[in-house]
């Protein structure tokens, strides 16, 4: 048996299949009872205000779901894709875009779970915060897709 | 009189100021009454099925919309950031992410230039459409801040 993906397999992950995390610096810090983080420094994702470029933040904190998903269901070959997505930008960020994919309910991540299990394919809508010197930047919200590769 | 920015200004000013959309190879390709249209390639965009990462169509859409407002204004001190946004994808973005920001209805376009000439600052929503073979991709949607720099 293949051994459970780590974070680091994860990081390696993102950067192998999705390119453009590499121009954007995309790290996997860690994955624990807390949630899944990932970081991107704004050095390489700033916009015209020398703060944390809209686009960027919008997809460090998919990304935070996408690892989220692919390490919780630890297995290699799931394909996880995005259906839709909303966002709210409460306040700039300035030197490090953290996003944290927020644990679903235990009971919602084991309905998910077990269609994943039985049909292959589960729907599942995750929440994300990108966080900064403790305070809420942006709040995100996306229905992911995860199928058996 | 400074003259008004050009469409190799906007896709200056995008290289520039928000370094990522030199990797993800950001082009500015039209700005006429269909819209403004910005276009990046997959190549540089994918993710692990060899499509549109979400990330990037979602980075794009939001780019077609600073561009709009950027030469919409027709001034160069203007800042422009994106409060909230949504996005629904509907179908794999295979070639080229193609963002077309379109034009709000004339009075509401009317009422926000006004706002901004007279406060320094308006808010609008802005809708872009990705698409690709003459079907949409994606449907954003995003409430844009613009303030006089």
């Amino acid at each position: 048996m293949t051994p459970a993906p780590s974070l680091f397999d994860a990081e390696k992950y993102f950067h192998e299949q999705i390119p453009i995390t590499r121009a954007m610096g995309l790290r996997v810090m860690a994955h624990d009872e807390n949630g899944f983080v990932v970081e991107a420094p704004v050095a390489l994702n700033s916009n015209h205000l020398q703060t944390g470029f809209g686009g960027s933040i919008n997809a460090v904190a998919t990304l935070a779901a996408y690892g989220f998903l692919w390490l919780g269901l630890q297995e290699r070959n799931v394909h996880v894709v995005v259906a839709e997505s909303s966002i709210r930008f409460l306040r700039p960020v300035r030197e490090v875009i953290r996003a944290i994919c927020l644990p679903p309910a235990p009971e919602e991540w084991a309905a998910f779970h077990a269609k994943f299990t039985d049909q292959g394919k589960a729907r599942i809508t995750l929440r994300v915060n990108v966080v900064e010197a403790g305070q809420v930047a942006a709040e995100f919200q996306g229905l992911f897709v995860a199928r058996s590769g």
